[in-house]
């Protein structure tokens, strides 16, 4: 299981790229972390909300798929007050609210390294049967 | 007017660094394009939502940005039907639903590079009156 | 199926109880009606997002229903930018974006008799396979 | 600020015809009750997703006006994995995430009587300056 989980998420090319951390993954839950980089800027010099998306979206992925089949991200919506700045650290904590066969529900919150609240992320996945052990045996 | 444009959307690093290109700018309006690379992908091998997400946040911040002065995105929804492969090109549509002084509503539609419908966006900024002009004379 | 989506909608006795008026069904689309009227306002005496919400949930229902096969919203939201006053009357119209055997994403524009937008809302179903035929033999 | 609170509560037409009793309103939360009615259901013979959100949507609005100014729901999303059946009472608990001068956002979990969650809402506000005293004044 740890390995299917490390596995999944290394395969995760575009949260490697853009530099983002696991941190931990339990059963329904997950925690990732990403620095701001220049690279990761919008016209307006913050944090592009498509970098904000990506990591809270990562931390709902690895939760999701937590369980050991795979899960697919059907829905998300981001909510944002704050603009961050180039340089913050930002860490994204995901829970799972609701669980059923076929659907799932979870809360993403994305905080700066003083505390603060940045995003709130609340996303759906449609559960297929496929094991994710499966999965990896695909190149 | 389109120099404001141009600079401002030169500078979004995030956008630059995932291969997204404008394809127009209007008033109200926005179309960009991105083809999947294998720097996009998730651990299930089809596009980050997180990579689609940005595509679609590109075209919302072009449209909202085309009046002139600074829109901030405050909220974003996305639905995701379909999985999407490396090497398909995506192009996202922005259009303008509603807007006041201080807020405005956009749609954005994804497409693959057979017409099919790949997510449907709905994003909301807040609208200051700082000019883009202003915010081109920070480095 | 005519008569499936009469009895489908007739038997939807909150959308009644709101005056919600039904003003066409096509496949995958449907519009309705309904006039702001003292019991929707909240606490600032403007429409209740509430009502304006179960306006567009009741076209998005009915255009998800179209097909003849139960569909469950499994997700919506609502952006709103302009508060309604009681008089006003709204129509939503719900077009699908996107549909596949198990998921469909449909968009609702809700405007004034001015035809000014006050709402855009979208919505996600789960489609099941239980013909609506079936549905209507439960009392 | 008690009466404040309770006056605008009672003047919330919508969430009294529909039954919504206040269970509490504090700084910056609030939760509110409801029990499904025969006039609240759906087609589907289950509770219409308007009549649930319309009992998330009082308790985000409790909660962000209970800071004492006036605060505009702009922007709402709610997941459901779960009919709910007449005779079912539910409640929804608002709990602020975030908030600046101008904007707020809320979480809005919506339970069962067995604790099993049906709804997941976020919502955000757009704050006036305004008093509700001041609105109370107006008819």
């Amino acid at each position: 299981m740890d390995d299917v989980k490390r596995h999944f998420l290394e395969r995760d090319t575009f949260a490697r790229a853009l530099g983002i951390e696991m941190l931990e993954v339990d059963a329904g839950s997950a925690a990732a972390r990403m620095t701001i980089r220049p690279d990761h800027l919008n016209g307006a010099r913050v944090a592009h909300g498509g970098a904000v998306f990506t990591l809270a979206d990562f931390a709902f992925a690895a939760a999701s798929n937590s369980h050991g089949t795979l899960a697919l991200s059907i829905n998300a919506s981001m909510s944002q007050t704050k603009g961050v700045r180039e340089g913050a650290t930002l860490t994204a904590r995901a829970a799972e609210v609701s669980r059923n066969p076929k659907l799932a529900v979870y809360s993403v919150l994305v905080t700066d390294e003083t505390g603060e609240v940045v995003a709130l992320f609340q996303g759906m996945v449609y559960r297929k049967t496929t094991p994710l052990t499966d999965l990896m045996k695909t190149p």
